[in-house]
């Protein structure tokens, strides 16, 4: 017999498995008796009655399927009234719908940094940003986390185009970029005038912000005061707030237009399926005329992490929705995780690789529609779990 | 006032324009009059009132969204079982989804491909796959089109693991792949024995043989003999056959297990929406119960194929269902695809930069319930409009 073409496959595994780093798949049923502090559905609105019909009406109606390409057989007029009130609610000019976030960031790192432009990115960013980064035909420099001096001197090195790339609320500890200090760093990168070269811009990966952060959720670029500029660019995902699947593009006509004429991930990907852009769309319009649900996320974790850290856990301040609590290993995360699951309570236990800095944490999502007295439960099991 | 960092944007359309390359995006309504010969439905089960039931039920049972990373809340029961019907309908060991073909290529080439290892892609491999190769660690030499010849010399040069990567039926021509040559170039450059090297594994983008090739459609591995094989990978979409949205990769049990433990695009992305899901098991099981379908997909395209060539029209015979049909200019063909709408048929327009060879066509898609009297209209259309 031959021997195996992936071999190598088997010994990663055998090396995994010795570091206590397997990850393997646990699919949940329909109804869990779960409290479920894992996933990313901060507004609760995953399994509202007008969300998942609003996917129901939109597959009756369109299909199951976009059935091919946006530019091809793909868009509907589903799609566009998505975009139109997608891009009215946070404050921007035009938007573009993706079958993923990770689809949108890879449009739009790629499309906005053409060979010989400078991609500033920071250390924290997602991993969708991270493969635009490398997918992209301009030159990357990653700096420090949260560090707009770092953006400056990176900016200095720049001689042709440049985008500075951020998380609005970084994924793993919940902790928000300082959105004011970056557009500045970009802006002061161009010298005035009409003869002056131009400043860099700022595109923003806004899927932990939308629904959370700003005015009734409109977003962390909506709150700095930087939505509509023409020189900010922001991505969105419809699979957290909006309880969905998809992702969105926002920001001037033409970086949209430039968007359908150039980014592959647009070009050469069915469009999303109508049930996915129904079920987003009833969530943005439940959403509008419920603008208190982002306030209660956002105090949910703010309540997460106060007691928490009162009993004497360590954890980030939260930003947004996000609660990261940090735990001593890989090994105990995990322990800590399998703990609260027996208690009733689901977690997110988040350990290297999927890490940028090695440190394990559980992570913690706060639900506008968790009541105080399942905050209380939440806490228990969590200080429990962890003697 | 300031200069847009976005001004290069707008060269770059003035430069389309001039070439008469823009592209717009045309939302169709839910009804149309139009004949599609457009959209990659190939099966005509996107609006198959149980596929859209499936959707539906799926939304209400599960939510709008998966809510998380399958690692994390994203796994339902409902993921596991499409995944376990896929495997099996197909011929292969295991089965993962993802939220796009897109991703699931990304995932397969990436997490296959490590540091010092050698990707041969055929020249001719969708967009999705080339991104693939971009991302991955391993180095890639791309070779001419279906040419197991050159697969053969690039493998010469390896020093590591290899991995051969090419579509099963070509999105542009609609054209196969020499499945069988590849397979044997791929264990001919191992060496026999438990001592000897192993030879190169195939990864194959089934995109478009899904549902259209094989036994029932049970896709072009299975009918080359190489579903299931322990050296074979498999790419599938469900947004074409199977009328939804989601991409999966099929291969050996300790291949998808990897995946689940490296494939970035996997990790760090939403799961695919319940619905999404639903409809595509609910595709998967009428195609399992109406296995005609497959061969009268088929039988229509070859139908297009000998009317169209009848009448003088350049075409390439189809392997599958795509049926590509050469235009002398860009500018032509889009005016060949707007006459052919004015008539009432929507057909494809497939034009630089979106095509690797510069040359135009119309994209024509067969479906297997489009009527034989169907075929007739859209010949007349097609010949009538190039006048
Ligand atoms: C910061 C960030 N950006 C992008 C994504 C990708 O979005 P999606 O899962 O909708 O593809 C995620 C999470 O999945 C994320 O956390
Ligand atoms: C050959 C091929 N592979 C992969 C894809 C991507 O699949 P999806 O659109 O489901 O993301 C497509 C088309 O979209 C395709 O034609």
């Amino acid at each position: 017999m031959a021997r195996s073409p992936f071999e190598w496959i088997d010994e990663q595994a055998r090396a995994r498995s010795k570091a206590g780093l397997v990850r393997t798949l646990r699919p949940r049923p329909a109804d869990s008796a779960l409290l479920d502090l894992a996933g990313n559905d901060y507004l609760g609105l995953a399994r509202h009655p007008e969300v998942t019909e609003g996917a129901a009406r939109a597959a009756r109606t369109w299909g199951g399927g976009a059935t091919g390409s946006r530019l091809v057989s793909g868009s509907t007029e589903l799609h566009a009234e998505l975009e139109h009130e997608l891009a009215e609610f946070c404050g921007f000019e035009s938007a573009l719908v993706f079958s993923s976030g990770y689809a949108a960031n890879l449009a739009a790192v790629t499309a906005l940094a053409p060979h010989g432009s400078l991609i500033v990115s920071d250390a924290g960013n997602h991993a969708s940003l991270i493969d635009g980064c490398r997918l992209a035909r301009g030159t990357t420099q990653v700096v420090a986390h949260a560090d707009p001096d770092a953006v400056r001197k990176a900016l200095d090195t720049r001689t042709g185009p440049a985008i500075v790339v951020s998380d609005t609320v970084f994924s793993v500890d919940g902790d928000a970029a300082p959105l004011t200090a970056l557009a500045a760093a970009c802006r002061d990168a161009g010298e005035a005038g009409q003869s002056g070269r131009p400043g860099a811009a700022l595109v923003l990966d806004d899927a932990h912000g939308l629904g959370v952060i700003g005015d009734g959720g409109r977003g962390a670029a909506w709150a700095a005061g930087l939505a509509g500029a023409p020189d900010v660019v922001t991505t969105v995902t419809l699979s957290k707030s909006l309880g969905s699947q998809g992702g969105a593009v926002l920001g001037p006509a033409h970086v949209i237009e430039h968007l359908v004429n150039a980014a592959r991930t647009f070009i050469f990907d069915t469009g999303l399926a109508p049930a996915a852009a129904g079920a987003a769309l009833a969530a943005l319009r439940l959403l509008r005329g419920e603008p208190e649900r982002a306030a209660r996320a956002r105090a949910v974790a703010t309540a997460l992490y106060e007691r928490l850290t009162a009993e004497g856990l360590e954890a980030v301040r939260p930003d947004a929705a996000v609660v990261s609590v940090r735990a001593p290993s890989p090994e105990q995360a995990l322990r800590w995780a399998a703990e609260c699951r027996a208690a009733g309570l689901a977690v997110g236990c988040f350990r290297p690789p999927s890490v940028p800095d090695g440190i394990s944490r559980l992570r913690l999502t706060a639900r506008a529609d968790l009541t105080d007295g399942q905050v209380d439960r939440a806490v228990g099991v969590i200080i429990e779990a962890r003697r």
